[in-house]
């Protein structure tokens, strides 16, 4: 029998005996940063703009120049010129002058106001009207505004997005800190397997765990290395993972992770490391197990894909995350239930959903099959969990959907 | 003046004007499947498994002669062999016989059910007691419970994540037809922009849209080429854009998108297709043009960084869905403002937030910045929409978060 964890203890586990590992900075073109984990806080060194900057087409002034005017009474001011894009604007601008500025073009020392061009008259005798007072500051980016030195733009262990490589440009950071990526070894076990490019025998199915977590890890940004598959003979086995776990950062291991006398994999954990729990209280998914080799986390996954799939995604990831210092925050999806649903094991219940929109509410139908078919993952849209106290759901509960990876 | 279409007239305009690219469908192993768009329905060919196969260690038996057995009363049956794993079972269960069968391994001819170990007693003289009646069909998955042929595993359009990349190990289709990947042309323009790994002159800035929209599209599944930054002479621009458009699938022109004498995207994109629109009713992001060329379409965008990436996630990647025959759908994520809003403009208008959890509830900070700030979109985790009617929102209002590319 296994004495289960539940999900809470297993996530404190996980905190407690593994850390971020330390030496595993790398820089990186900007170019290829994306989705990539920050290795240092982003502080700013210089101003951004470097400048005072128009935000409008329009006439730089001193706004109290333009104090009381109106269209009717518009203040006239002379035009000294032009300021041209991407020129700068290197001279003071005098009390009661203008002077042109295009959209982003610099200030003129003395500036602190644009007026639009849709409320300026140009007399064209090198003077305009000014038909809109302007408030200090008005249509215009002060220097530093965006970035200024010593501004904290992005902090350590964030995944960078889209956005964030956009602000990385604005700063000139071409050269990003990041963590390494981890290398994930995946490790099938099972007479029964065949590689998924050969026809099963009688009694064989093809190995479907190696191929679905290597994307799983793959996707969340890790590289993973497919050992592919192993024999049930402990021996081979051993030695497989003894070679995974010199090459890579973390291996697991999947099939083999119950009691019998054919599951070896926490026999193999036990004399290669550490063993820190063996049975996790979800269904599906209870025979995991967790074991440590120095710093190197070191699983057993069940061998049924569905089962393999959720303990990789509920708990291998946010171990990986711990080992890179990767902060995480999962988000849900709010849906109502589209078939009630029944459970009833005293184990936290985990279920692929398909989402579907019926007049702009998302309603998930859960995906039904017997435990360790696959089909009921694929087309999946995402899953939910039934907390373990409770014995059923009706159709149209309210139930927060995960994406997943 | 624009003559501006609002969100839902420029996502019509989409999905009228453009159509899935013909031809587009490779091969791709199925290890560099992931990410990527199904070009056609995954269809089952065969029986997967293709046995019966017991899902727990136990006695296969026909579950007839269990009836009425009891722990006390057992149903006593020769036990006629054990089936191995990865072996099959080429032989048929004579009734009133059971044999031993591993998690996994396949059912004898017969044989309709499996009663798990724990509830059977081995008597050692090749006999053993049944604890536990059983129901057809207990214990087992029939032969093609998971894909039989002719089922519809997967659709066309769908973008396969790693539970589908299982499920296609599962039945074998280690060479998956998909979309190939489009190309998507990014230049900047402006007289006032450098390269980002380059110090700004006076007056001048970073190209903040070439490194983000490249990242935005790569994030998203396209190949971006970056064409860099031109300068604001219609003649090159036009020569660049011609150039990318030979290479290129689509073509993004980012900056010169307003209606001033320096603004040339939309005479380029007249002079080298059909202009569709200039000008969407959101804030930021009102200076947008959308054209096509035969069939690709040309854009141009702001060239404010917050204003360019909005107006991609909106429209840009939706219009490449369409071209790729890509389903998809953007879930929203339920938080509530912790600041009141304010909003004014007759235009829907985006705004990026930041999440923070407190006591289990999300709360959407807003980001605030003027216009054209990149630390707006730095660090933020999504943004909402404001409903172009709507004047504001308070503090503590529901809103429906997208966490975007």
């Amino acid at each position: 029998m296994l004495c289960v964890k539940t999900p809470e203890e297993v996530l404190a586990i996980i905190e407690k005996e593994f850390y971020p590992l330390p030496g595993r900075k790398e820089l990186l073109p900007l170019e290829e940063a994306l989705g990539r984990v920050l290795a240092e806080d982003i502080i700013g060194e210089e101003y951004v703009p470097d400048f005072h900057r128009s935000t409008v087409d329009g006439y730089a002034l001193r706004a109290e120049d333009s104090f009381g005017c109106s269209e009717a009474i518009p203040a006239i001011l002379p035009c000294v010129g032009e300021v041209l894009m991407g020129q700068g604007a290197d001279f003071d601008l005098e009390k009661g002058c203008c002077c042109a500025v295009p959209t982003g073009g610099a200030l003129p020392r003395g500036a602190d106001s644009v007026v639009m061009l849709e409320y300026v008259e140009n007399f064209g005798d090198g003077s305009v009207g000014i038909g809109k007072p302007a408030a200090p500051g008005q249509n215009l980016i002060f220097r530093g505004d965006d970035v200024s030195p010593g501004k904290t733009l992005l902090k350590k262990g964030r995944t960078l997005n889209s956005r964030d490589i956009g602000a990385l440009a604005a700063i000139g950071r071409v050269q990003v800190p990041v963590v390494k990526k981890l290398r994930v070894a995946v490790i099938s076990t099972g007479d029964e397997l065949t590689p998924p490019g050969e026809k099963p025998g009688p009694g064989q199915v093809r190995d479907v765990n190696g191929p679905m977590l290597a994307a799983l890890l793959k996707g969340w940004g890790a590289e993973a290395v497919n050992y592919g598959i192993v024999k049930d003979e402990e021996e081979l086995l051993r030695a497989r993972t003894e070679e995974a776990l010199r090459d890579c950062d973390a291996v697991l291991l999947s099939g083999g992770s119950s009691v019998g006398a054919k599951d070896a994999a926490c026999r193999i954990i036990e004399s290669l490391g550490e063993l820190l729990f063996h049975g996790i209280a979800i269904k599906p998914g209870k025979p995991t197990i967790l074991g440590k080799a120095g710093d190197k986390p070191l699983a057993g996954l069940p061998g049924h894909p569905v089962a393999a799939w959720f303990v990789t995604e509920l708990f291998v990831l946010p171990l990986l995350s711990r080992l890179m210092g990767r902060e995480t925050e999962r988000y849900t999806v709010s849906a109502r239930l589209a078939e009630s649903l029944s459970a009833n094991h005293g184990r936290a219940q985990y279920q692929g959903v398909r989402l579907e929109r019926r007049e702009g509410e998302l309603w998930a139908r859960p995906i039904r099959g017997k435990s360790g078919l696959i089909s009921a993952l694929a087309g999946a849209d995402g899953y939910f969990c039934i907390d373990r106290d409770c014995e059923g759901l009706p159709e149209g509960a309210e139930i927060r959907v995960t994406i997943g990876e």
